[in-house]
């Protein structure tokens, strides 16, 4: 089992930073997972998971795309796993990753605020 | 005028992650505003400006609820205006910040992917 932020799901799902302001404890975690995805290979990376066909993607597809190193890239995935926004499976020789969607949703809904009034 | 970076609506606006794979130019850009909420202060303070009342907060308000200086929150301040998450105005003393709405809903739409089919 791979170490990964817990989610406050209770205090982050669907609660817009308009709705009232964000506890230190759920500010911790969020801008964890805020910092993970402020890298722009990891947020290619991430796209590129979150819209593989069956919604998974192989390490060995993901790696040929960008010009890095193997490791490199698998440090990436592995900052998106700690912070929760993919998860993994090896199968037998590569691991396969798909997106944390209720993660990526609560993040969404947390930037999803009305319009000013 | 304060330096921001550009947002790249036609890109980023209302297309999420699932859609299509997120360019390199775009990335760069959406990864910029992520790495500025990537900070549980910078979360809690954008949280307290795009709840304010009317829409916006003067720093004479945000300063006395953390537990730091006048200086780093005025640097976490200008982080977030530069990653163009708030706007701010100067009315006599005091500066007063607005949250980028149009660019926050363009980052919540981002992350707003539907679930694996």
């Amino acid at each position: 089992m791979s170490k990964q932020l817990t989610v406050l799901e209770s205090e982050v799902c669907c609660a817009p930073l308009t709705a009232a302001t964000v506890s230190a404890e759920a500010a911790t975690d969020l801008a964890a997972a805020f910092k993970a995805l402020g890298d722009p290979v990891r947020l290619q990376l991430l796209s590129m998971i979150a819209s593989a066909d069956g919604g998974e993607a192989c390490v060995c597809d993901l790696t040929p795309a960008f010009d890095l190193t193997g490791p490199t890239i698998s440090h990436h995935l592995k900052v998106l796993r700690e912070a929760g926004l993919v998860e993994s499976d090896r199968r037998g020789t590569w691991v396969w990753y798909r997106a944390n969607r209720p993660r990526m949703a609560a993040l969404s809904a947390l930037l999803d605020i009305a319009p000013a009034t």
